[in-house]
């Protein structure tokens, strides 16, 4: 084929991938919920080449997807339902161009790994707060394309706020230079803030300046029992006054989801006394020495005095510290053991979580009795992973069946709410329909209007985030 | 003409300005360098009013001209060039409709004043960190739309990072309502990101919802004296380190900018006893009580031991830090004192200040031998103002003649070292031929595509930001 002789005279031979069997990791979504086909996948070693291999493929009339590390949740880097599709893997951009602790700030090439960048910073005494489960293979294309959020997004925001500057290889093939270190830079429309979260379909990012920050001198983490989500709001708010802004993390985790941690995962143990209903991983961290656990001392003991907590226990070293985490970090594992999970990424305003958590509870025991709401994640986000395991005994794969009606059923909760039905994963393909669904006529309008305008041919990501109309 | 009392019936016949000398003073920028004329000034209560304008004046073919509080610096609120346009100004719509201290957020409508909003903040125990010269009259629309900075964007943001939601009237006269109090939400492309700092071209802000943080309970302001540009950058790293990222302001101002206050406004005095080439003011707070005074203590005498700092005075109570401040904040004023000022707002890479100090005071001394450089800013941005007061005893007049040549060649200074010409002031009708001469023609393209795709007709503050091609 003339046009894929062209495109590997662009990336090399070697790096133009048609062979069927080399080209298959690139097609999946990690759980198999997507498969797609392309005619070749590109891995250029330039941004030159990114522009080169746009270029061709816009005259070629070829669909181009961009893929980073493939882990994204949603399917917005498979090219599924396409006919004349390449992917543009980003795997070989992986240098880091500079870190300068002086600004704060360091440029990355669009395919390094998130774990490389964290390890950068921390060698010249910073942090690049971004932090997730999958950050020792995403890359940071990926993490900006879906404005990826995380842990840390309470103290330092989202992608999008931890973003200088891009570079970004527009459908057309021309290349945006908006790679810049600049705090403050009012001179018309803010194109880097269109290009995160657009998940690859007005552009390829290249390259990023990114903010840092200093690094965390200490960390106080503590493990807290709840009567209820409201408390773990009150709770949150006189952390952040009492320790000057630094609680770096805030997650909720019903009992239930706690417990199928304890119970499924090797070597986890509940280190609080009272069986509390809810509980709450509350991470401080500063650059600051000193203080900061007098402060959250003082916190708990208040909020034990008083009926705000019900327990706590602070991690005394950086070990307790790690396995108070990961009783957090396991729940989704855990659930595998109780078989199938339906799954949802929502979010509302902080103050809305408890009446979230007991609206969509409600809504699942009307909807499917017998299933268990495994209620965790970022509170102080307003942002809850609400999945639901399947009722004891039942079919997987019919309880499954039954994911699009629920997660339609939770969406119109918290639609209804004014939330949001994709707090961080995005939209991708998985949740396409579902935007069609229920996102105001003006809303699409305007995203359609923004798509023509920077990809009038729609050969840029076709099918991620919106469905032609 | 029908047209008009058709605007009359939308917002009463009392809230639709027509008289030459009533319609006066919303017709100039406040320095005199833009005066207007408008068919009609529109006072609308409500978004339903502002809706129902927008629609009347699309379909009669009626350029509209957004203004809050007429306190921008580049002519952007103006109706200055337009033949047939009315003034929309939000002042009626100055409601708080919401404060949540436990989401730590507020809801206004567009015409609040700034420290309306501030003071609606404290009140809850909270603050709204954005603050400028002007925050007892600009209003929080013309924030939004220009993306105002100020004096604490180190350590909270622009405008641009302190907004959680906005409410927008679309030029065709749709409501866009992204009025949501989500910290996180990954659905589509960031409408939001657009409109703010759009200058009012793609439609007009009617209300918003602002992030709020903890009310500090402790400032820490210092006076320093420094050898040079550099020593106020590591003395910046240290303290953010040294205090928990506790930085909030850092103002760099040259000796001449610092004696020109001294010695042109009453009551002001030089509290240091080494006369330094450069002096910084650094100010830190913390909502956490207790620790920050011992952490700039430590940070200030190993500076003064090392040599980076010459001299060091730190407030001892409230009335010396406003001092301190009155210092930094009179040198605009005390410029008045010298004659013409020519002034740039421009920003750079943090780490490149000095170098970029040191090239545009390098520019003047060859274009305008015996003009003066009064350098002063937000370093901790990358953001001087770099004004240029007239050389000693030359004309006013002709001085300022050299407005537009200055400019451009220190613009060109910043260009190449991909600074921006407008680091917080937006570029209005003051810059919009600047904007077209410095930006790459791939900036502009894609600037005029969302121009195009949002506002086809051209209504929206036309020759705003961008002239039409």
């Amino acid at each position: 084929m003339r046009e894929l002789d062209h495109l590997a005279a662009i990336v090399g031979p070697g790096n133009l991938v048609t062979d069927p069997d080399d080209m298959a990791p690139y097609l999946v979504e990690e759980r198999g919920l997507y498969r797609g086909t392309a005619l070749a996948v590109a891995r250029p070693g330039s941004t030159a080449e990114v522009a080169a291999l746009v270029t061709a493929c816009a005259e070629a009339g070829i669909a181009m997807v961009p893929q980073g590390g493939r882990t994204g949740l949603c399917g917005g880097a498979v090219p599924a339902g396409l006919e004349r599709a390449i992917v543009i893997a980003t795997e070989r951009m992986d240098r880091i161009r500079a870190v300068d602790p002086v600004d704060f700030t360091m440029t990355v090439e669009a395919g390094c790994i998130l774990a490389t960048i964290q390890a950068a910073a921390d060698e010249v005494g910073c942090l690049f707060p971004l932090s997730l489960a999958a950050e020792g293979s995403c890359r940071i294309g990926g993490n900006i394309a879906t404005n990826a959020g995380g842990t840390n997004v309470l103290r330092y925001g989202s992608t999008r706020d931890l973003v200088l500057g891009l570079e970004v290889v527009l459908p057309d093939g021309r290349v945006w230079n908006g790679i810049k270190a600049l705090r403050k830079d009012n001179t018309g429309y803010a194109l880097n803030q269109l290009f995160i979260g657009s998940e690859g379909t007005l552009g390829i990012v290249t390259a990023a300046v990114l903010k840092l920050y200093p690094r965390p001198a200490e960390h106080q983490t503590a493990l807290i029992g709840l009567p209820d989500p409201q408390a773990a709001l009150a709770l949150l708010g006189r952390a952040r006054r009492a320790s000057g802004d630094a609680v770096t993390a805030c997650e909720l985790m019903s009992r239930f989801a706690f417990d199928l941690a304890v119970r499924h995962i090797p070597g986890l143990r509940d280190p609080l006394q009272t069986a509390s209903p809810w509980l709450l991983l509350l991470e401080l961290s500063s650059s600051r020495p000193g203080g900061l656990r007098e402060a959250v001392e003082t916190v708990l003991e208040e909020a034990l005095e008083d009926g705000t907590a019900q327990d706590a226990v602070l991690a005394e070293s950086e070990t307790q510290r790690l396995a108070l985490w990961r009783l957090r970090e396991s729940i989704p594992e855990a659930q595998k053991h109780e078989g199938g999970s339906i799954k949802h990424d929502i979010s509302v305003a902080t103050s809305h979580v408890p009446d979230l958590i007991g609206r969509a509870t409600a809504a699942v025991a009307e909807a499917l009795p017998g299933a268990r709401p495994v209620a965790f994640g970022h509170i102080g986000d307003g942002n809850i992973h609400f999945n639901v395991s399947q009722p004891v005994g039942a079919d997987k794969d019919s309880f499954l069946d039954q994911w699009p009606r629920l997660n339609r059923i939770i969406h119109d909760v918290v639609t209804a709410m004014g939330g949001s039905i994709s707090a961080e994963h995005g939209i991708g393909r998985l949740k396409a329909a579902e935007l069609v669904r229920i996102k105001p006529d003006v809303d699409l309008d305007l995203m359609h209007r923004i798509k023509q305008a920077f990809d009038p041919d729609g050969l840029m990501n076709p099918g991620a985030v919106l469905i032609p109309r």
